[in-house]
């Protein structure tokens, strides 16, 4: 017998009982459960660093695994509970928009609204539904309990406006910064699919912070220490890097900055 | 088969190997133990902070959880080490008042000192027991191993003095902040049955950090962003507010700042 | 059936995707893996304080425990990924001097470099190894696939240069602080093996930091709060602490500072 796997994410931080109160809450449901922390270290109410890290852990665990999401400002109000199922995987967590890189990912997707309250635990506080909405249902999910018995499908779901890559008539493109992990990198929101002419990418320069960097390379450690460079990383996006160093501290941006792409003359 | 599952809480911080080598030692004794962190970042040799954050978890688990708490400035000293059943749950730790908030919890508490090293680590130091004695007596529990096994019942355990909450003879309520979350509520001692006659809480008015506030509201969500405002937390205490942002930011208190609860005039 | 364990500790940090997605390229290869965080707090790129915290967690593990290291700055360049037997233990990460330690702790040292692809995630990126060949190699090696079938035996592998413990002619000793651990206690090189004619600890006098401190004591409990004092730690190194409080803010030194061992006069 595998066990299944759930995983969470919230903005909870890890020093209060939060985390650990949904563990039990999931754990009292489905006791041989595999519970993976993806990081409770979400800014406080940021649902677009949420959705954004959600979107890039997910993919890497078996079918059938249960993601629990839970950064929820609007926790007791008329937010809608929700649990997605988009491909192999499921999700729960509240209805405001932090799924909204999982809808982009997958064409198949079925949303449900949480209302089946048999599912829920007993007392429902109205400010800690991941204990109390989101844990046990997750706990069911991993049960073998049907979407289709969680509640009503919904075809209204929450989705964030995320930035786009914009293309001015001289063909030179702005993206921007969507996130700046632990190690001071700057991932930006472009993609290999928005250079489909330019697959000699050492030939681009790129414009942030006030600097020019010109080319992109293999690798963190290609660069001497310090030299601000630009690969593409793990999720696929472009990132500014420093060898060694924080690109964001060297360069003192932060998430939203803009990165102009030129081609090199 | 069920697995059995340990809760750890301590303030060992995550960044050494103090807690991974307590799993380890777990483990060795109890190899299926599924082993849920509550939290590391208790702030170094606080008690107090401990028992709070234990007694709001350890009841959202299953029945027969065994719940380590190391926070132990004393460690190698006279004090005692212990194994508490409380209910349903099984705590081991220092003698410390560690568990002052579980004798709160449950009336059928059952105190046994650990005396019997044969559960104990086969070299034990001084400085960490954590490693030596707690873990595996965890262990040793989760395999079936009966309090009565580990050592001698204890009824002079220690208790931690508790702040209260005050009545003067105008009626007028004095109550604490006993815990400061990660999104800056402020936790208070005041809970429902402080008051029993004031079932319309939304007439009282509260006093801290020099401001007025009026009337419990449902849930975070409702107020208007940085507005103060105060509602019945998860744990079932009264929690000072502010939605969108750190009530602690915006009133410059921390733990132990007085409450004031006025009936509104 | 047991479960196999696999721990992790790497320099990723706890708030982006990076952990989690190694965990769950564990699990996809081996499903009923049991996964413990060492940590992920190693400053980042600090391959010398990784190799302590991994000598110093390990051994609590059952034997037959694989332990994945990556604090890896060379990731993607020409730098070796190796997994290694030590004794009963396995250990997978960079070949960058990260397993030292491991290196020095048992006589029975087995390294092979990890060429066999077959083990590897399909599509291997040039910047996360910890998800697309570590991690899937530790669940292979979980799963039972031996040490031969990943690659060539190597004897080159990079060993760290560690610091000694030095004497001067008059018989006085220097150590080096190696270690700040999150209570503020400064732990040295300096082992019980390095003062074998010294049997009475209690009267030697340190130096550190410009203060003479006398003696070694039993426990963290043994002084007076702020009081600054000596013990045998539980990694078994000499350690300088304080009571209740933080040793390295009190005298004002880091990783590297010097200590000065006399003979009390």
């Amino acid at each position: 017998m595998n066990h299944k796997i759930a995983t969470l994410l919230t903005d909870f931080g890890t020093r209060d009982y939060f985390v650990a109160a949904m563990k039990g809450a999931l754990l009292s449901v489905a006791p041989n459960a595999v519970i993976v922390d993806v990081t409770h270290d979400i800014p406080p109410h940021d649902i677009h660093a949420g959705a954004w890290t959600l979107a890039n852990s997910y993919h890497s665990f078996p079918p059938g695994t249960v993601h629990v999401g839970v950064v929820d400002p609007g926790v007791g109000s008329a937010r809608r509970a929700i649990a997605v199922r988009a491909g192999d995987h499921i999700f729960v967590g509240p209805d405001n928009g932090l799924f909204t890189r999982i809808y982009e990912c997958d064409a198949r997707i079925e949303v449900v609204e949480l209302t089946n309250t048999k599912f829920f635990r007993n007392d429902v506080s109205h400010t800690f539904h991941g204990r109390d909405v989101f844990a046990p249902v997750a706990g069911a999910l991993l049960n073998g309990v049907k979407l289709s018995d969680l509640g009503e499908e919904l075809s209204d779901y929450v989705r964030l406006a995320l930035p786009c890559v914009e293309r001015a008539d001289d063909g030179a493109l702005t993206a921007r910064v969507i996130h700046v992990d632990h190690f001071g990198n700057l991932i930006t929101n472009l993609t290999r699919v928005d250079l489909p002419h330019d697959r000699d990418d050492k030939h681009l320069t790129f414009e942030i912070g006030g600097r020019r960097i010109a080319g992109v390379r293999e690798t963190f450690s290609d660069g001497v220490s310090n030299e601000l460079f630009v690969v593409w990383g793990s999720a696929g996006n472009l990132e500014i890097v420093a060898a060694r160093a924080s690109a964001a501290r060297l360069l003192g941006v932060e998430r939203g900055a803009l990165l102009t792409i030129l081609k090199a003359t």
